[in-house]
């Protein structure tokens, strides 16, 4: 059984990771805990999220120092700010956890980009070297050997799942950059009082249009430029991408479905749609990416839809552990 | 034309006043006015609520002062905090204006009430003597003579538009309370950033059971017992109201639809079912209070809904400023 | 391993039965069927319910003669109408199955019922007799002798859960009938193609005011007259249930959490509020039946949610099986 | 006081055109009328719409020739399915009526556009020539003269009026075309009972890829190949596009702005965005189209959100009607 810390687990994505771990025949939770400054401190995770009273009724601990929480701990889920990730990480590295963190601290081997994009200067160059970025499907090979892995953005998994077969197998003419048009559920917004994500005011709208930092995550990962459009959708949870790209001349259908199938053929979350498209609500409270896509001469549309806070975020944080401790990939998600 | 003052205009009630006043015939909008500590102040309706973008671009301006305002104004319609009304409504009236009051602070003639539910001590008890609780159907004659008119609660109006013809006219037995059960769209708790009306949070719930002020509002009009659920529904507006009561031996189908047909079959703004039962769509964003019931035996199920924004707040007040001024009842509504 | 057979299983129950006997570590699914007539037939099952996509890929093979699918079953569910339960529950009985009827065909001990509220002539009395209704949490002794468990419908769980309780310790003046109020679905009302269902048209509103036949099934099993009221709500799944009674004189709030208590406090599946109320949200999707409550002198307010697929149907249906066969109660469920 | 016949009158934009006929002060509704076959015959309006309940109470009259209904009619709404347009839209201007129709059957001036993407031989290539395409900002002078104005589709709308000042002044590099990608409101299916559009199936999700009869009836008023991805919404009614094109070498954002100012400055019903985004809610219930855009580099991101049943349809057509007839533009729009 591993011991396993759940930091900043008073969000959607904690308590879905408190679910996951609570479920795992492997894993058991140490400890939840929250900012020492948190107003949610001392109460019970179920008290704030009830779908999971009875089921996980511990209470989130308000943490000022890491060592009264270490002890015996194999297993770090970061669910906290970047800034904040990017200051734990590495001393839940050096007490000698794996740490598998859900924020953006790590996950671009370029310290400029968080001066850029994050706003704080990076202090841990070596650990943004030494960091695995948990796209699980392509990087289990280094998962395995990792000790600090950068789980992607809600955004970035679906999209570089959907581009990435294609890009890597030069299918695509990146002359013209694809266009990724996306729509989250609100729950992407963080678990927080704000008027912009009010039950009255949201509805489906762009926002962070050429401005949201998902865009250098995604093309910094792909090797490729590309266009990326974010829009807020009147649902909870779940994204759909939508992304229209350029065909080499003489690419067929049969060579995209053959460069899926040999990409995602035996990945267990990921589901391929060989006809039809993905709809959101077949992914929502489910671990998968579902990807489906259509050909019209050298025009592509690939539609790939999952749950921000699952597939987007606990749930390949979880598959990545899953990975990295030789469990079977889906343990504790289907 | 009547000039008129819109204080507190920057929230969902202050909104579809505003837009009100700008398609009615005979009054213009001299000013929208919020708080001078608001941090909408200087801002644009339209950039608040952009539906009414090239409909009301007026600015919102900060009041501290009510005598920057008062030059001309004929009318004045006070969607503020009951804390608000309560001190301007004396200060408004002073100026001769003639005062619409949304919110709380006048409804109830008993000072005690204020200290009761609302918490603070009334320092009017002259003004709820004179003000006019503004109940359309049943107070257009106290209403032309008024110049506090104190607009109902949101709840309260379907409430009592639905039980006040049953009971009026004796054909409920009282002993047993009619059991209000209640709905209400997410606007009813305002245009604020809060974590229980984010959009993630809201689900269908009760809330105020037992405790809510709506429910002495209720019951001092009526002058009978109830008991009053609120819940709060997975929608922006609309409140749907299933009245449960207990009708006095012997009383049939036929009267009930007779003392209906009686208080409102030529009032406009109350629609009777003769068949089926009103849902919530067709109220929203309308004026009306549609109501409908069913018998069997003894017991009686009155259903009524209404926009919360519309006859539950502004169409009402616009409704009683028609009655007023000798214009048409419906001016400015359908 | 239980052989397992789903009959009806393309609807929304059926889906949720699959999904659960799928991941029973006791039970597999022998075969999914539908009518011969159903244009489904020969469809996979994730084709109609993507969301089970890589999770149960089965076909639904069409049934005419139940003796080609029969060989080597121990378990039927049968997810069908009332008119082909009552057709097909003597028949697999007769093969030697178990069978989980989730329609209402077996549900009352009383063959007149059927005529009135069903508007079919009942065939078999004895069956009727020997049926033991599945209210899981008070049925346990007498399920486990059974082979037809008649699963209660969705409004009746959750009412007969809040109130059995209270009747059966005698807390409630009856002679005031609870007044039931109860808000479902749209999935309440089945997987198929009608104008009232579809998307435009739903919307909170009333339906089945004092004819609704769950009204009989839940005064029949907990022996006492009630008022019950159901409504079409706007969302896809969950029921929440307000019920207001009227307490014995000097009933206080302790006899009641009391009695929930010794009710529930080891049940698994019905989850007690000690503060607050229950959300809809909260079990949507979750096998659980939610109970909380308010009392102000001698008025009690009791708000009870479950997911109307689940512990309304699908949960419920497995957790009988469970119960039969004696796997732990929350097997698959949980 | 034009007098005015509404074919087709039963569904969702045939209810919006009633209702805005209704309030036009120099038009009156002559006659609602369904198919003779239909089951809403003899049907009052305000029971299939009850929102128009106490204002258009009118009953759905059965039509089988045209001429029981012609008799002093100017103006004919044509809300009907493609087919019966085509054959209705001669008979009713032989009778002298000015015709808006709101199907396809006259859109596009090319014969075989019909018996490709609509499935039928056209039989009056005579009416596609003098047919005007209802594309009010910019068909004025056309409207003015016509007697078949051609009103276009919902997604059609939102595209030109989005795209028609960027490629009528040559600021898209169109060797790149651009992504329409477009979400539409579940009324865009019609008023009808259907398995896809039901409630429990409804979620985001792409359909009719490359294949929707829209794209050629864009592409072909444009004069320019363009991608069209619509999708479908979790929301009753509403379309936002966001469409994606690449600019030519050195075009500005303050060119861009020129050119929509240069185009809607003074037309009422377009709105354009200065700064921000428009979303969905601020255009549902309204007549406009809301325009907003964002430069980076050639690249260049549009977004049009519009009511589908109103400036996608209804209100369109009322529009090209106080256009043809001389009214203020936006009669009984506002």
């Amino acid at each position: 059984m591993l011991n396993t810390l759940i930091v900043g687990a008073s969000g959607y994505t904690g308590a879905e990771l408190a679910s996951y771990v609570n479920r795992h025949p492997h894993m058991n939770i140490t400890a939840l805990t929250v900012s020492a400054q948190s107003s949610d401190a001392g109460k019970l995770l179920s008290s704030l999220h009830p779908q999971l009273k009875g089921i996980v009724d511990l209470p989130l601990q308000p943490m000022s120092d890491i060592s009264e929480f270490t002890q015996g701990v194999d297993v770090v889920f970061l669910a906290t700010a970047h800034e904040v990730s990017h200051d734990l990480a590495p001393q839940f590295l050096a007490a000698g956890c794996v740490v598998f963190d859900l924020s953006g601290a790590y996950r671009v081997n370029n310290a400029e980009f968080y001066t850029q994009y994050y706003g704080f200067t990076h202090q841990h160059p070596d650990l943004l070297d030494s960091a695995v970025y948990g796209l699980a499907e392509w990087q289990a090979d280094k998962i395995k050997q990792a000790d600090l892995i950068a789980v992607p953005g809600c955004y970035p998994t679906a999209a570089q799942l959907a581009l990435k077969p294609l890009i890597d197998n030069g299918l695509l003419d990146l002359t013209q950059w694809p266009v990724i048009n996306a729509t989250s559920g609100v729950s992407g917004a963080g678990r927080k009082a704000s008027l912009s994500n009010s039950f009255c005011e949201v509805s489906l709208q762009p926002y962070g249009v050429f401005t949201h930092r998902h865009q250098p995550e995604i093309a910094s990962h792909l090797g490729a430029d590309i266009i990326f459009t974010p829009h807020l959708g009147n649902f909870p949870r779940g994204i759909l991408e939508t992304i229209t790209c350029r065909l080499q001349d003489g690419v067929t259908q049969q060579q995209i479905a053959a460069v899926y199938q040999q990409a995602y053929g035996d990945k267990p979350l990921v589901r391929l749609y060989e006809k039809g498209m993905p709809a959101l609500k077949n992914v929502v409270g489910l671990p998968f990416c579902d990807i489906g896509f259509a050909v019209q001469g050298q025009h592509l549309i690939v539609v790939a839809t999952e749950d921000n806070l699952l597939k987007g975020a606990a749930a390949q944080a979880m598959q990545c552990a899953n990975i990295r401790f030789g469990f079977t990939e889906t343990q504790a998600l289907i």
